[in-house]
Protein backbone atom coordinates (compact mmCIF):
# COMPACT_ATOMS: atom_id res chain seq x y z
CA UNK A 1 0.00 0.00 0.00
CA UNK A 2 1.34 3.47 -1.15
CA UNK A 3 2.25 5.87 2.17
CA UNK A 4 -0.79 7.85 2.14
CA UNK A 5 -0.32 11.18 3.94
CA UNK A 6 -3.90 11.25 5.27
CA UNK A 7 -2.96 8.26 7.33
CA UNK A 8 -1.23 10.60 9.72
CA UNK A 9 -2.85 11.49 12.91
CA UNK A 10 -1.41 15.25 12.65
CA UNK A 11 -2.13 15.88 9.26
CA UNK A 12 -5.84 14.27 9.78
CA UNK A 13 -6.66 16.38 12.40
CA UNK A 14 -5.44 19.72 10.36
CA UNK A 15 -7.59 17.98 7.53
CA UNK A 16 -10.53 17.93 9.66
CA UNK A 17 -10.08 21.29 10.44
CA UNK A 18 -10.70 22.59 6.88
CA UNK A 19 -14.01 24.08 5.85
CA UNK A 20 -14.69 21.48 3.41
CA UNK A 21 -14.26 18.95 5.66
CA UNK A 22 -16.00 20.51 8.94
CA UNK A 23 -18.88 21.91 6.75
CA UNK A 24 -19.96 18.67 5.18
CA UNK A 25 -21.75 19.28 1.27
CA UNK A 26 -22.76 21.17 0.10
CA UNK A 27 -21.62 24.13 2.12
CA UNK A 28 -18.21 22.89 3.29
CA UNK A 29 -17.79 22.22 -0.44
CA UNK A 30 -17.75 25.37 -2.45
CA UNK A 31 -16.42 23.11 -5.56
CA UNK A 32 -19.66 21.73 -5.58
CA UNK A 33 -21.97 23.91 -7.25
CA UNK A 34 -19.79 23.92 -10.21
CA UNK A 35 -18.69 19.92 -10.31
CA UNK A 36 -22.56 19.44 -9.56
CA UNK A 37 -23.35 21.25 -13.53
CA UNK A 38 -21.02 18.34 -14.91
CA UNK A 39 -22.65 15.43 -13.27
CA UNK A 40 -25.62 13.20 -15.40
CA UNK A 41 -28.65 12.47 -13.55
CA UNK A 42 -27.86 10.48 -10.10
CA UNK A 43 -31.67 8.89 -9.33
CA UNK A 44 -30.70 5.18 -9.61
CA UNK A 45 -27.52 5.28 -10.81
CA UNK A 46 -24.95 3.29 -9.55
CA UNK A 47 -21.66 5.37 -8.75
CA UNK A 48 -17.88 4.84 -8.00
CA UNK A 49 -16.11 7.29 -5.44
CA UNK A 50 -12.43 7.50 -6.26
CA UNK A 51 -10.31 8.98 -3.21
CA UNK A 52 -13.89 9.07 -1.49
CA UNK A 53 -11.61 10.14 1.57
CA UNK A 54 -14.42 10.19 4.64
CA UNK A 55 -17.40 10.43 1.90
CA UNK A 56 -18.47 13.22 2.09
CA UNK A 57 -19.50 13.24 -2.12
CA UNK A 58 -20.97 9.59 -1.65
CA UNK A 59 -23.08 10.63 0.85
CA UNK A 60 -24.45 13.24 -1.03
CA UNK A 61 -25.04 11.03 -3.97
CA UNK A 62 -27.00 8.77 -2.07
CA UNK A 63 -28.67 11.72 -0.40
CA UNK A 64 -29.56 12.83 -4.50
CA UNK A 65 -30.95 9.49 -5.32
CA UNK A 66 -28.04 7.67 -6.36
CA UNK A 67 -29.16 3.85 -6.10
CA UNK A 68 -25.44 2.36 -4.95
CA UNK A 69 -22.10 4.18 -4.15
CA UNK A 70 -18.94 2.51 -4.25
CA UNK A 71 -16.09 4.36 -2.10
CA UNK A 72 -12.29 3.51 -2.25
CA UNK A 73 -9.50 5.38 -0.73
CA UNK A 74 -6.44 4.31 0.60
CA UNK A 75 -6.48 5.72 4.21
CA UNK A 76 -8.08 3.25 6.48
CA UNK A 77 -8.14 6.24 9.01
CA UNK A 78 -10.40 8.43 6.33
CA UNK A 79 -12.51 5.13 5.72
CA UNK A 80 -12.85 4.55 9.18
CA UNK A 81 -15.07 8.04 9.69
CA UNK A 82 -16.60 7.52 6.40
CA UNK A 83 -18.71 4.51 7.60
CA UNK A 84 -19.52 5.51 11.05
CA UNK A 85 -20.40 8.25 9.04
CA UNK A 86 -22.46 6.98 6.57
CA UNK A 87 -25.06 4.42 8.67
CA UNK A 88 -28.24 6.51 7.74
CA UNK A 89 -27.19 4.96 3.73
CA UNK A 90 -26.16 1.82 4.78
CA UNK A 91 -28.50 0.20 2.59
CA UNK A 92 -26.45 2.21 -0.65
CA UNK A 93 -23.21 2.74 0.00
CA UNK A 94 -20.22 0.72 0.59
CA UNK A 95 -16.46 1.90 1.32
CA UNK A 96 -13.32 -0.43 0.51
CA UNK A 97 -10.08 -0.07 1.01
CA UNK A 98 -7.68 0.63 -2.31
CA UNK A 99 -4.81 1.77 -3.47
CA UNK A 100 -5.45 4.13 -6.68
CA UNK A 101 -1.69 3.61 -7.68
CA UNK A 102 -2.27 0.36 -8.56
CA UNK A 103 -5.54 1.02 -10.24
CA UNK A 104 -5.79 -2.32 -11.63
CA UNK A 105 -5.80 -4.31 -8.83
CA UNK A 106 -7.73 -1.48 -6.42
CA UNK A 107 -10.50 -2.11 -9.68
CA UNK A 108 -10.73 -5.54 -9.98
CA UNK A 109 -11.43 -5.61 -6.25
CA UNK A 110 -14.54 -4.07 -6.49
CA UNK A 111 -17.85 -5.93 -6.12
CA UNK A 112 -18.40 -7.38 -9.97
CA UNK A 113 -14.68 -7.37 -10.37
CA UNK A 114 -14.07 -4.71 -12.15
CA UNK A 115 -16.81 -5.67 -15.44
CA UNK A 116 -18.59 -2.72 -16.79
CA UNK A 117 -21.08 -1.54 -13.47
CA UNK A 118 -20.91 2.02 -12.89
CA UNK A 119 -23.00 4.76 -14.66
CA UNK A 120 -20.70 7.22 -13.13
CA UNK A 121 -17.31 7.97 -11.85
CA UNK A 122 -16.18 10.66 -9.76
CA UNK A 123 -13.10 11.99 -8.20
CA UNK A 124 -12.69 14.64 -6.21
CA UNK A 125 -8.89 16.33 -5.75
CA UNK A 126 -7.49 13.22 -5.47
CA UNK A 127 -5.95 12.14 -9.47
CA UNK A 128 -2.95 14.51 -8.40
CA UNK A 129 -1.59 12.15 -6.40
CA UNK A 130 -1.24 9.57 -8.32
CA UNK A 131 1.67 8.34 -10.22
CA UNK A 132 0.25 5.97 -12.61
CA UNK A 133 -2.61 8.42 -14.32
CA UNK A 134 -3.00 6.05 -17.52
CA UNK A 135 -3.28 2.67 -15.59
CA UNK A 136 -6.01 4.95 -13.83
CA UNK A 137 -7.94 5.94 -16.58
CA UNK A 138 -7.84 2.71 -18.42
CA UNK A 139 -9.08 0.87 -15.18
CA UNK A 140 -11.99 3.94 -14.68
CA UNK A 141 -12.68 2.93 -18.03
CA UNK A 142 -13.03 -0.89 -17.57
CA UNK A 143 -15.36 -0.35 -14.58
CA UNK A 144 -18.08 1.71 -16.85
CA UNK A 145 -20.84 0.73 -18.51
CA UNK A 146 -20.69 2.16 -22.25
CA UNK A 147 -21.74 5.86 -22.27
CA UNK A 148 -21.48 6.34 -18.30
CA UNK A 149 -19.76 9.75 -16.83
CA UNK A 150 -16.25 10.09 -15.59
CA UNK A 151 -16.03 13.20 -13.73
CA UNK A 152 -13.21 14.80 -11.99
CA UNK A 153 -11.40 17.43 -10.23
CA UNK A 154 -7.50 18.51 -9.58
CA UNK A 155 -5.65 20.94 -8.93
CA UNK A 156 -5.05 23.35 -12.10
CA UNK A 157 -1.95 22.24 -13.76
CA UNK A 158 -1.28 26.46 -13.44
CA UNK A 159 -1.44 25.60 -9.55
CA UNK A 160 1.33 22.59 -9.67
CA UNK A 161 4.06 23.61 -11.94
CA UNK A 162 6.52 25.45 -9.95
CA UNK A 163 8.20 23.76 -7.07
CA UNK A 164 8.45 27.51 -5.63
CA UNK A 165 4.62 27.96 -5.73
CA UNK A 166 2.84 30.48 -3.92
CA UNK A 167 1.18 33.69 -5.04
CA UNK A 168 3.50 36.95 -5.27
CA UNK A 169 3.28 40.70 -5.93
CA UNK A 170 4.57 42.38 -8.74
CA UNK A 171 6.73 45.24 -7.22
CA UNK A 172 6.24 47.66 -10.08
CA UNK A 173 2.04 47.25 -10.43
CA UNK A 174 1.82 45.86 -6.59
CA UNK A 175 -0.67 43.40 -8.69
CA UNK A 176 -1.09 39.78 -7.44
CA UNK A 177 0.74 37.19 -10.02
CA UNK A 178 1.38 33.23 -10.02
CA UNK A 179 4.54 31.81 -11.15
CA UNK A 180 4.40 29.20 -13.23
CA UNK A 181 7.72 27.49 -13.74
CA UNK A 182 8.54 24.09 -14.92
CA UNK A 183 5.39 23.33 -16.36
CA UNK A 184 7.38 20.96 -18.73
CA UNK A 185 8.37 18.94 -15.93
CA UNK A 186 5.60 16.72 -14.78
CA UNK A 187 6.36 14.71 -11.59
CA UNK A 188 6.51 15.01 -7.48
CA UNK A 189 6.07 18.18 -6.13
CA UNK A 190 6.41 18.87 -2.41
CA UNK A 191 4.79 21.22 -0.71
CA UNK A 192 3.35 22.87 2.54
CA UNK A 193 -0.01 22.14 2.89
CA UNK A 194 -1.48 21.22 6.45
CA UNK A 195 2.06 19.55 6.88
CA UNK A 196 5.13 20.27 5.61
CA UNK A 197 6.74 17.90 2.91
CA UNK A 198 3.03 16.52 1.09
CA UNK A 199 3.69 15.22 -2.00
CA UNK A 200 1.59 15.83 -4.98
CA UNK A 201 2.32 15.01 -8.49
CA UNK A 202 1.98 17.71 -11.37
CA UNK A 203 0.85 16.87 -14.61
CA UNK A 204 0.06 19.06 -17.49
CA UNK A 205 -2.90 19.85 -19.47
CA UNK A 206 -2.23 17.94 -21.96
CA UNK A 207 -1.33 14.75 -19.96
CA UNK A 208 -4.95 15.02 -18.17
CA UNK A 209 -6.59 15.54 -21.28
CA UNK A 210 -4.70 13.61 -23.57
CA UNK A 211 -5.14 10.24 -20.89
CA UNK A 212 -8.73 10.30 -20.70
CA UNK A 213 -9.35 10.21 -24.56
CA UNK A 214 -6.38 7.68 -25.14
CA UNK A 215 -8.31 5.49 -22.18
CA UNK A 216 -11.67 6.18 -24.59
CA UNK A 217 -13.42 8.71 -22.78
CA UNK A 218 -14.91 11.59 -24.90
CA UNK A 219 -14.32 15.06 -22.79
CA UNK A 220 -17.81 16.24 -23.03
CA UNK A 221 -17.17 19.43 -20.33
CA UNK A 222 -14.03 21.31 -19.49
CA UNK A 223 -14.27 24.36 -16.67
CA UNK A 224 -11.34 25.90 -14.63
CA UNK A 225 -12.47 27.23 -11.24
CA UNK A 226 -11.48 29.26 -8.13
CA UNK A 227 -12.57 29.88 -4.89
CA UNK A 228 -13.57 33.50 -3.36
CA UNK A 229 -13.01 34.36 -0.60
CA UNK A 230 -16.21 36.47 0.87
CA UNK A 231 -14.94 37.63 4.34
CA UNK A 232 -13.83 34.17 5.97
CA UNK A 233 -16.30 32.09 4.28
CA UNK A 234 -15.43 30.45 1.04
CA UNK A 235 -18.48 30.44 -1.54
CA UNK A 236 -18.41 28.67 -4.85
CA UNK A 237 -17.04 30.83 -8.26
CA UNK A 238 -16.02 30.25 -11.31
CA UNK A 239 -13.23 32.39 -10.51
CA UNK A 240 -10.15 33.42 -7.80
CA UNK A 241 -11.49 36.69 -6.34
CA UNK A 242 -10.77 39.09 -5.15
CA UNK A 243 -7.39 38.36 -6.90
CA UNK A 244 -8.64 36.81 -10.26
CA UNK A 245 -5.16 35.84 -10.82
CA UNK A 246 -5.65 31.97 -11.87
CA UNK A 247 -8.06 29.35 -11.79
CA UNK A 248 -6.99 26.99 -8.68
CA UNK A 249 -9.21 23.76 -9.61
CA UNK A 250 -9.73 21.96 -13.09
CA UNK A 251 -12.64 20.21 -13.50
CA UNK A 252 -13.27 17.53 -16.42
CA UNK A 253 -16.70 15.73 -17.33
CA UNK A 254 -15.79 13.11 -19.72
CA UNK A 255 -18.21 10.10 -21.12
CA UNK A 256 -16.99 6.65 -22.14
CA UNK A 257 -17.14 5.78 -25.53
CA UNK A 258 -20.17 3.69 -26.85
CA UNK A 259 -18.83 0.14 -28.85
CA UNK A 260 -20.31 -0.78 -32.06
CA UNK A 261 -20.68 1.22 -35.49
CA UNK A 262 -21.88 4.33 -34.39
CA UNK A 263 -20.61 7.20 -36.52
CA UNK A 264 -19.23 9.46 -34.30
CA UNK A 265 -16.71 7.35 -33.20
CA UNK A 266 -13.16 8.26 -33.62
CA UNK B 1 -13.09 45.89 -41.76
CA UNK B 2 -11.36 45.67 -38.28
CA UNK B 3 -8.04 47.62 -37.83
CA UNK B 4 -5.19 45.09 -39.19
CA UNK B 5 -2.36 45.49 -37.71
CA UNK B 6 -1.14 43.01 -40.26
CA UNK B 7 -1.60 45.90 -43.02
CA UNK B 8 0.18 48.12 -41.11
CA UNK B 9 3.54 48.32 -43.77
CA UNK B 10 6.01 48.96 -40.39
CA UNK B 11 4.59 45.58 -38.87
CA UNK B 12 4.92 43.93 -42.22
CA UNK B 13 8.02 44.80 -42.80
CA UNK B 14 9.29 43.61 -39.39
CA UNK B 15 6.56 40.31 -39.92
CA UNK B 16 8.31 39.27 -42.75
CA UNK B 17 11.75 38.83 -41.25
CA UNK B 18 10.86 36.18 -38.91
CA UNK B 19 12.17 32.99 -38.99
CA UNK B 20 8.51 31.44 -39.72
CA UNK B 21 8.03 33.92 -42.44
CA UNK B 22 11.34 33.53 -44.41
CA UNK B 23 11.72 30.02 -44.42
CA UNK B 24 8.20 29.25 -45.21
CA UNK B 25 7.01 25.79 -44.19
CA UNK B 26 7.99 23.36 -43.08
CA UNK B 27 11.92 24.85 -42.21
CA UNK B 28 10.49 28.06 -40.78
CA UNK B 29 7.18 27.14 -38.83
CA UNK B 30 8.71 24.77 -35.63
CA UNK B 31 5.13 24.18 -34.84
CA UNK B 32 4.18 22.79 -37.97
CA UNK B 33 5.84 19.54 -37.14
CA UNK B 34 3.24 18.90 -33.63
CA UNK B 35 0.63 20.55 -35.46
CA UNK B 36 0.33 18.14 -38.32
CA UNK B 37 -0.25 15.33 -35.36
CA UNK B 38 -3.93 16.93 -35.48
CA UNK B 39 -4.26 17.21 -38.93
CA UNK B 40 -6.68 14.56 -41.07
CA UNK B 41 -5.40 13.26 -44.31
CA UNK B 42 -5.49 15.89 -47.00
CA UNK B 43 -5.07 13.88 -50.34
CA UNK B 44 -7.93 15.31 -52.12
CA UNK B 45 -9.47 17.23 -49.77
CA UNK B 46 -11.22 20.65 -49.33
CA UNK B 47 -9.77 23.01 -46.35
CA UNK B 48 -10.51 26.21 -45.28
CA UNK B 49 -7.20 28.72 -43.95
CA UNK B 50 -8.66 31.25 -41.15
CA UNK B 51 -6.10 34.09 -40.93
CA UNK B 52 -4.30 32.70 -43.93
CA UNK B 53 -1.52 35.29 -43.74
CA UNK B 54 0.60 34.72 -46.56
CA UNK B 55 -0.56 31.46 -47.15
CA UNK B 56 2.45 29.48 -46.06
CA UNK B 57 -0.31 26.71 -44.71
CA UNK B 58 -2.62 26.68 -47.79
CA UNK B 59 0.74 26.14 -49.98
CA UNK B 60 1.58 23.44 -47.78
CA UNK B 61 -1.79 21.81 -47.70
CA UNK B 62 -2.03 21.98 -51.45
CA UNK B 63 2.06 20.65 -51.82
CA UNK B 64 0.49 17.83 -49.61
CA UNK B 65 -2.48 16.49 -51.42
CA UNK B 66 -6.07 18.77 -50.67
CA UNK B 67 -7.85 19.21 -53.59
CA UNK B 68 -9.08 22.91 -53.32
CA UNK B 69 -7.66 25.32 -50.68
CA UNK B 70 -9.14 28.73 -49.31
CA UNK B 71 -7.35 31.12 -47.60
CA UNK B 72 -9.31 33.99 -45.94
CA UNK B 73 -7.39 37.08 -44.04
CA UNK B 74 -8.36 40.27 -43.01
CA UNK B 75 -5.34 41.84 -44.30
CA UNK B 76 -5.27 43.23 -48.02
CA UNK B 77 -1.30 43.37 -47.96
CA UNK B 78 -0.55 39.91 -46.83
CA UNK B 79 -3.18 38.49 -49.26
CA UNK B 80 -1.24 40.50 -52.28
CA UNK B 81 1.94 38.50 -50.86
CA UNK B 82 -0.07 35.29 -50.74
CA UNK B 83 -1.39 35.46 -53.73
CA UNK B 84 1.86 35.88 -55.58
CA UNK B 85 3.56 33.41 -53.99
CA UNK B 86 1.05 30.53 -55.05
CA UNK B 87 0.54 31.08 -58.19
CA UNK B 88 2.05 27.23 -58.75
CA UNK B 89 -0.75 26.42 -57.14
CA UNK B 90 -3.52 28.48 -59.02
CA UNK B 91 -6.05 25.61 -60.30
CA UNK B 92 -6.21 24.55 -56.39
CA UNK B 93 -5.78 27.68 -54.22
CA UNK B 94 -8.05 30.61 -53.59
CA UNK B 95 -8.01 33.79 -51.66
CA UNK B 96 -10.34 36.49 -50.36
CA UNK B 97 -10.23 39.26 -48.00
CA UNK B 98 -12.84 38.77 -44.73
CA UNK B 99 -13.11 40.37 -41.22
CA UNK B 100 -12.90 36.81 -38.86
CA UNK B 101 -14.11 39.68 -36.62
CA UNK B 102 -17.71 39.37 -38.71
CA UNK B 103 -17.55 35.62 -38.78
CA UNK B 104 -20.64 35.24 -40.74
CA UNK B 105 -20.14 37.59 -42.84
CA UNK B 106 -17.23 36.54 -43.66
CA UNK B 107 -17.90 32.69 -44.47
CA UNK B 108 -21.57 33.41 -46.06
CA UNK B 109 -19.10 34.79 -48.89
CA UNK B 110 -16.98 32.20 -49.76
CA UNK B 111 -17.56 29.98 -52.93
CA UNK B 112 -20.57 27.70 -51.93
CA UNK B 113 -22.14 30.58 -49.25
CA UNK B 114 -21.34 28.98 -46.20
CA UNK B 115 -22.87 25.89 -46.96
CA UNK B 116 -21.11 22.87 -45.12
CA UNK B 117 -18.39 22.07 -47.87
CA UNK B 118 -15.18 21.60 -46.12
CA UNK B 119 -13.16 18.56 -44.62
CA UNK B 120 -10.86 20.97 -42.71
CA UNK B 121 -11.12 24.17 -41.25
CA UNK B 122 -7.50 25.38 -40.13
CA UNK B 123 -5.86 28.30 -38.42
CA UNK B 124 -2.38 29.09 -36.84
CA UNK B 125 -2.10 31.58 -34.12
CA UNK B 126 -5.64 33.76 -35.54
CA UNK B 127 -8.15 33.10 -33.41
CA UNK B 128 -6.52 35.44 -30.25
CA UNK B 129 -6.31 38.39 -32.23
CA UNK B 130 -10.61 37.87 -32.38
CA UNK B 131 -12.90 39.24 -30.27
CA UNK B 132 -16.48 36.89 -31.43
CA UNK B 133 -15.16 33.27 -30.69
CA UNK B 134 -18.53 31.81 -30.30
CA UNK B 135 -19.62 33.45 -33.80
CA UNK B 136 -16.18 32.19 -35.07
CA UNK B 137 -16.87 28.79 -34.47
CA UNK B 138 -20.61 29.05 -35.55
CA UNK B 139 -19.87 29.93 -39.18
CA UNK B 140 -16.57 27.32 -38.90
CA UNK B 141 -18.87 24.49 -37.74
CA UNK B 142 -21.56 25.76 -40.55
CA UNK B 143 -18.90 25.92 -43.24
CA UNK B 144 -17.92 21.87 -42.48
CA UNK B 145 -19.11 18.70 -43.79
CA UNK B 146 -20.40 16.68 -40.69
CA UNK B 147 -17.58 14.30 -39.16
CA UNK B 148 -15.00 17.36 -40.68
CA UNK B 149 -12.08 18.48 -38.58
CA UNK B 150 -11.33 21.69 -37.60
CA UNK B 151 -8.06 22.24 -35.98
CA UNK B 152 -6.51 25.31 -34.92
CA UNK B 153 -3.76 26.63 -32.67
CA UNK B 154 -3.75 30.29 -30.62
CA UNK B 155 -1.41 31.56 -27.78
CA UNK B 156 -1.06 29.69 -25.01
CA UNK B 157 -4.15 31.49 -22.16
CA UNK B 158 -0.85 30.90 -19.36
CA UNK B 159 0.73 33.20 -22.05
CA UNK B 160 -1.64 35.74 -22.87
CA UNK B 161 -3.20 36.29 -19.07
CA UNK B 162 -0.89 39.15 -17.40
CA UNK B 163 -0.72 42.66 -18.41
CA UNK B 164 2.63 42.84 -17.83
CA UNK B 165 3.93 39.88 -19.03
CA UNK B 166 7.31 38.63 -20.13
CA UNK B 167 9.56 36.05 -18.38
CA UNK B 168 11.42 36.55 -15.01
CA UNK B 169 13.73 35.29 -13.06
CA UNK B 170 12.98 34.25 -9.37
CA UNK B 171 15.80 35.98 -7.03
CA UNK B 172 15.69 32.61 -4.80
CA UNK B 173 16.67 30.26 -7.17
CA UNK B 174 17.76 31.99 -9.96
CA UNK B 175 15.05 30.18 -12.30
CA UNK B 176 12.91 31.20 -14.40
CA UNK B 177 9.31 31.64 -14.10
CA UNK B 178 6.44 32.98 -16.35
CA UNK B 179 4.08 35.33 -14.32
CA UNK B 180 0.36 34.42 -14.25
CA UNK B 181 -2.21 37.01 -13.66
CA UNK B 182 -5.43 38.13 -14.37
CA UNK B 183 -6.28 35.01 -16.08
CA UNK B 184 -9.84 35.45 -15.50
CA UNK B 185 -10.68 38.80 -17.10
CA UNK B 186 -10.38 38.15 -20.79
CA UNK B 187 -10.32 40.35 -23.54
CA UNK B 188 -8.16 42.66 -24.77
CA UNK B 189 -3.95 42.55 -24.30
CA UNK B 190 -1.85 45.08 -25.29
CA UNK B 191 1.68 43.60 -26.23
CA UNK B 192 5.01 45.46 -27.79
CA UNK B 193 5.15 42.43 -30.24
CA UNK B 194 7.52 44.15 -33.60
CA UNK B 195 5.41 47.22 -33.29
CA UNK B 196 4.28 48.83 -29.95
CA UNK B 197 0.88 48.39 -29.00
CA UNK B 198 -0.54 45.40 -30.39
CA UNK B 199 -3.32 44.20 -29.12
CA UNK B 200 -4.45 40.45 -28.48
CA UNK B 201 -7.45 38.83 -27.07
CA UNK B 202 -6.51 37.26 -23.82
CA UNK B 203 -9.40 34.03 -23.35
CA UNK B 204 -9.21 31.30 -20.48
CA UNK B 205 -8.75 27.66 -21.92
CA UNK B 206 -12.63 26.92 -20.51
CA UNK B 207 -13.57 29.16 -23.13
CA UNK B 208 -11.90 27.61 -26.11
CA UNK B 209 -12.95 24.20 -25.39
CA UNK B 210 -16.01 25.07 -24.15
CA UNK B 211 -16.62 26.97 -27.00
CA UNK B 212 -16.08 24.84 -29.61
CA UNK B 213 -17.99 22.35 -27.54
CA UNK B 214 -20.70 24.36 -27.22
CA UNK B 215 -20.85 24.73 -31.15
CA UNK B 216 -21.20 21.26 -31.63
CA UNK B 217 -17.54 19.87 -31.90
CA UNK B 218 -15.99 17.26 -30.52
CA UNK B 219 -12.43 17.70 -28.83
CA UNK B 220 -10.22 15.14 -30.44
CA UNK B 221 -6.81 16.03 -29.58
CA UNK B 222 -5.20 18.85 -26.98
CA UNK B 223 -1.35 19.82 -27.03
CA UNK B 224 0.79 22.19 -25.59
CA UNK B 225 3.81 23.19 -27.33
CA UNK B 226 7.02 25.36 -27.01
CA UNK B 227 9.92 26.22 -29.10
CA UNK B 228 13.54 25.27 -28.34
CA UNK B 229 15.99 27.54 -29.24
CA UNK B 230 19.09 25.77 -30.95
CA UNK B 231 21.60 27.95 -31.92
CA UNK B 232 19.39 30.90 -33.83
CA UNK B 233 16.98 28.10 -35.33
CA UNK B 234 14.43 27.26 -33.98
CA UNK B 235 13.25 23.57 -33.54
CA UNK B 236 10.03 22.00 -32.91
CA UNK B 237 9.46 20.47 -29.71
CA UNK B 238 6.78 19.39 -26.90
CA UNK B 239 8.37 22.05 -24.50
CA UNK B 240 10.04 25.27 -23.89
CA UNK B 241 13.71 24.34 -23.65
CA UNK B 242 15.85 24.92 -22.26
CA UNK B 243 13.02 27.26 -19.37
CA UNK B 244 10.62 24.50 -19.78
CA UNK B 245 9.07 27.29 -17.98
CA UNK B 246 5.15 26.96 -19.90
CA UNK B 247 3.86 25.67 -23.57
CA UNK B 248 3.97 29.15 -26.23
CA UNK B 249 1.00 27.31 -28.18
CA UNK B 250 -1.91 25.69 -27.59
CA UNK B 251 -3.46 23.25 -30.53
CA UNK B 252 -6.46 21.86 -30.61
CA UNK B 253 -7.64 19.33 -32.78
CA UNK B 254 -11.95 18.85 -32.97
CA UNK B 255 -14.31 17.57 -35.21
CA UNK B 256 -17.40 18.10 -36.27
CA UNK B 257 -20.23 15.82 -34.97
CA UNK B 258 -22.57 14.04 -37.25
CA UNK B 259 -26.47 14.42 -37.19
CA UNK B 260 -28.49 11.52 -36.74
CA UNK B 261 -29.59 9.12 -34.28
CA UNK B 262 -25.98 8.34 -33.22
CA UNK B 263 -25.95 6.79 -30.11
CA UNK B 264 -22.46 8.69 -28.32
CA UNK B 265 -24.19 12.10 -29.53
CA UNK B 266 -24.32 14.32 -26.28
Amino acid sequence: MTQNIYDDPTFLAKFRELTRTVGAAPNGVPDLAQLETLLPPLRGAAVLDLGCGEGWFSRWAAAHGAGRVHGVDGAASMLARARADSQAYSDIITYAQGDLNRPAEALAALPGGGQPQFDLAFSSLALHYLTDLPGLFGAVHGALKPGAAFVFSVEHPMRTASRTAGAATDRGTGRPFWPVADYADEGARVTDWLLEGVVKQHYTLQTYLGGVLDAGFEVTLFREWAQRDTGGRFEGERWSVPSGVMPAFLMVGTRKRREGACACRM
